[in-house]
């Protein structure tokens, strides 16, 4: 049992940062008494606490609460727990001063245990559970991160609050290793390089989770796209383009009104039925089955492989967002393959294989790991359609499919589509936080509630199976981990820029104009830097903004109809002749080179 | 004088179809005595009444109303107006029966003039005019034309009525040239056509205006939508990918709050201050400016071409929507131009060159007017952004360009942005229903209001001007005019299915799988027709099906490694060798020949 209090153990390490957040209150509370408090949990990397002060807290403020805080640890506070009634536990924090915890107390059940922890001078309104003291806080590894704004319960409309974010280890190597690995991951950050880099940019009257694509971004998703697109066709999918929103009526057959409705965009009373109600689609899947609906089908139409690039809506938490990676518009791969039920390991086999190779042409299959997300037979709480026999029978199938493709995966329960179990195939940032890249669905419901059916070789009507799946994922979220794989070096068949033409002369810019126009003929992307600046800062910008290939060209080059090459990684590649460069890059683009 | 009271006149064309509306609600009310009586106008092409009845109009009863409309017509009766009070002309309409007409002058403004016209037994309220006797029309000229359901001031949430729509001439003769036109226009409609050659539908739960693209719709679309792209490319255009949605303030910035808020779809209550509420987007401007405001701008980064195959949102009326013409939602090469003014004119010839370009490309230009769309300087009505100064600076400014390029265009008063003038490219379906398909606009408003600047040479900051543009315009409205100019049978270039094989012995099923395979390994969009039909029924339905080119292969082609060509429209080519059928393709689509 000993490892149960290891850092290792996330329970552990989670209480840990727990009381290291009470630390944080205490030492805020004893340098500026004037503090109100509203919440302090810890999070997976690390603890905040959200703080309602006159104070703005600068860098300086946050050194002083960390040594305020040393000072805690080192008194070995004992952690005490007690319980108030209701009435008392309003009382208790009216007297202090504390409006949020009130209004925290003011909103729990009628039936709550309502619970404090008391260490030496400072008391929380807390559920727990604690370390035992403060002193088994090591002072020195402590760190406050940062201190940003937040919406007192994430609600824009009540009171900005501070929230000072720390994280602590056990030692002190432990913290200074973890500080430098986040360093580390900040230089490849898509958040920070994809907007230096020019990929994208947010801005505030456009909204939260609404990033704008600038030039850089828009072609490389323009490549991927195109790609996947033209991959499919090659797989034997048809394209479609269904409209991105729809009436009620629509989401009310699919079960999107009855599950998913927190997480859609509505336009309109969804209340009031005396009114067309229209909301804009979290997923495809419904519009793409009314092409399948567009006339009667027969067993030969099956499999019927639907792609779409499609734009999805989501309404999530403003807290939520982050970079490309969480968003309320995305364009995703999405389709649907309605099939024969004896179709479907074969099938599901082909989206596997499909999304393994779009994952691993782009470098981030090896990083990928594999979750079969099952619903929770314990507690269905309406989260999901379909009985208990179906969803055995689904995820009985897709278990059996899993084992024999030989795909290693985690089991994740309560994670499924509300329709059905997913393969899920997961990616972590450069921070660590894990999200869905691709997902392969097995839905042996929603086609039965659309009334989807094909007449059989023996004359019958039946009901097909349907899979649901991506082949590449959300676009812009495939964009940021690649801008964080790569560290913004994206590999030239994907690059927005693939070759910048370095002219040292004013002959040679003429010429270089001349060489873009060709190359670019050829299909490759080009770029003439025709400043008036030393070749070195050329070089060295063009190096900076991570451009593949570099051609510098002077009169010499021009003479003899040649380039000097240098690749942005590789160095100088000596000086070659126009067609052996574009040979070159043409087998680097073709054969998607990692460089 | 004399020209006024022939039918090429409009007001008098328009004066006789609205007499006639009036007959047509006589006759009704003659034969189903109980019809309570909604609207009655002319339009465009003929006229209608809106009718509240028991009875569900069949054909056969329209015929019956159309003679019960000859028989008034030779009765030659007296149409005599007159005027009464507001309370006893809602006497007089309660007294009838009529509710509508009853809803109707209540609503009317305080001062209104409240007419009535009289012909014989019927009298309706009219704000006239119309012709002095029923004598006037061509008894036998007059066509009932189709019974649709419509709601009572299209408000779905009001009675569901039916609309009986008509036309009539002077002339027997004109009447049969008339109808003739429209069946020759109903076999190119692509509202039709569209859908029976599978390019798209719609459905009911999804909604009106929201087409959804079958595979061959979305095919084609895909590739105009690439071509435009890297036309917009090879001409300098940056790509922006930029969110459909916004906050409420982006628009109040842009002016689109102020004067467009009718026709955007607005998430959340518009009126609502304390939460946060977003809208989808009508315009592309507002958030591809963002783009340039990025960073720090100086002369050398204009002019500045942004383009974007970007989708749009408008709330039109449920009444308005029509095919793929008239849509809530739709995609469009929408793009920008931010430019120095001394850039204008070189500029819009670009956006001018480009557009006649797609459309001569594609086959429409040739039936294209222009229009130059100006603002109502007599009505400004809060319709329109800036200065009475400012609209002519813009309007003279344009004027010249067009003379300069030598545009022949009409003047389309009140028809302008509201931030400024507009070249549009009109093009009229197969009903002779004009709509705009591409547009070229002046700006000399927006870029001041977003605070968009550039560092001359001089060193001075100055605002630039904008030009707002597409090349092909939407998509789904040019795939319209295309079907219709086709009359379904694509260009092979964008045809979606450019080849289709038909085997005609099982050796010959597996040889094309084979060509098929070869021929989209060369970029072409081939099908084989593997079916155990005959070929006479195979070429027979790739012809209806309006397929470019046919390869009839058996086993001697297998055994010759030939096949045998057929053209949809220029029949047998003859039999060739794989490569040459391959060769003539390649040059059929390169060359992007219109057949």
């Amino acid at each position: 049992m000993s490892d149960l209090y290891t850092f290792e153990n996330e329970q552990y390490r989670r209480t840990y940062w727990h009381t290291c957040s009470h630390v944080l209150a205490q030492a805020v509370k004893r340098l500026w008494p004037e503090t109100k408090l509203a919440i302090g949990p810890s999070i997976d990397n690390g603890f905040y606490y959200d703080l309602d002060s006159e104070e703005t807290f600068t860098p300086e403020d946050l050194e002083k609460i960390e040594a305020e805080m040393r000072k805690i640890c080192k008194e070995k506070l004992k952690l005490e727990r007690f319980e108030l009634p209701r009435e008392e536990a309003v009382k208790f924090m009216e007297e202090k001063g504390e409006p949020y915890k009130v209004e925290l107390i003011n909103d729990l059940p009628e039936d709550a245990v309502i619970s404090f922890y008391k260490q030496g001078d400072f008391t929380d309104l807390c559920a727990g559970p604690h370390l035992d003291s403060t002193g088994r806080i090591k002072g020195n590894a402590i760190k406050l991160t940062a201190c940003n704004a937040a919406y007192w319960r994430g609600d824009s409309s009540r009171k900005q609050l501070q929230r000072i974010y720390g994280v602590a280890f056990p030692k002190k190597e432990e913290l200074d290793e973890y500080l430098k690995q986040q360093e580390e991951a900040l230089k490849r950050d898509h958040n920070k390089i994809g907007r230096e880099l020019e990929y994208f940019t947010t801005v505030d009257v456009i909204g939260q989770g609404l990033p704008i694509l600038l030039p850089k971004g828009a072609r490389t998703i323009q490549t991927l796209q195109r790609w996947v697109e033209d991959e499919e066709q090659k797989r034997g999918y048809l394209l479609t383009k269904t409209p991105y929103m729809a009436k009620r009526e629509l989401y009310k057959i699919s079960g999107h009104w009855d599950h998913y409705l927190d997480g859609m965009f509505v336009l309109g009373d969804p209340d009031d039925y005396t009114k067309e109600c229209f909301a804009l689609r979290p997923m495809t899947c419904p519009f793409q089955y009314q092409v399948f609906l567009n006339r009667g089908r027969s067993y030969r139409d099956l499999p019927m492989r639907l792609g779409e690039t499609s734009t999805l809506f989501r309404n999530e938490d403003s807290g939520e967002m982050h970079g490309l990676i969480r968003v309320r518009q995305f364009t995703i791969s999405e389709g649907h393959l309605v099939l024969r039920p004896e179709q479907l390991e074969e099938e599901f086999k082909g989206c596997l294989d499909l999304a393994k190779y779009c994952l691993g042409t782009v470098g981030l299959l090896d990083k990928c790991t594999f979750r079969f997300s099952q619903w929770d037979p314990a507690n269905p709480n309406n989260k999901y359609e379909g009985t208990a026999e179906q969803w055995d029978e689904a995820q009985s199938v897709m278990g059996q499919i899993l084992d024999d493709l030989d795909v290693h995966y985690t089991v994740g329960i309560d994670e499924a589509a509300f329709y059905g179990p997913k393969l899920d195939i997961q990616y972590k940032n450069v921070f660590g936080k894990e999200d869905t890249l691709v997902t392969i669905q097995i839905d042996m419901l929603l086609a039965k509630q659309f009334g989807m059916e094909y007449v059989d070789a023996d004359g019958q009507k039946k009901t097909p199976y349907i899979i649901h799946r991506t082949s590449l994922g959300c676009y812009e979220r495939t964009l940021a981990y690649l801008l964080e794989e790569y560290a913004g070096a994206l590999p030239t068949w994907m690059a927005p820029e693939q070759v910048r033409i370095l002219p040292i002369t004013d002959r040679a810019a003429e010429y270089s104009v001349k060489l873009q126009k060709e190359l670019f003929s050829q299909g490759f992307r080009v770029e003439v830097d025709e400043r008036n600046e030393k070749i070195g800062k050329k070089i060295r910008e063009a190096q900076l903004e991570k451009v593949p290939y570099m051609l510098v060209v002077g009169d010499k080059e021009v003479e003899n109809g040649q380039v000097a090459v240098r690749h942005r990684a590789e160095g100088d590649l000596g000086v070659m002749s126009v067609p052996e460069f574009a040979a070159l890059l043409k087998n680097v683009v073709d054969t998607k080179a990692k460089k």
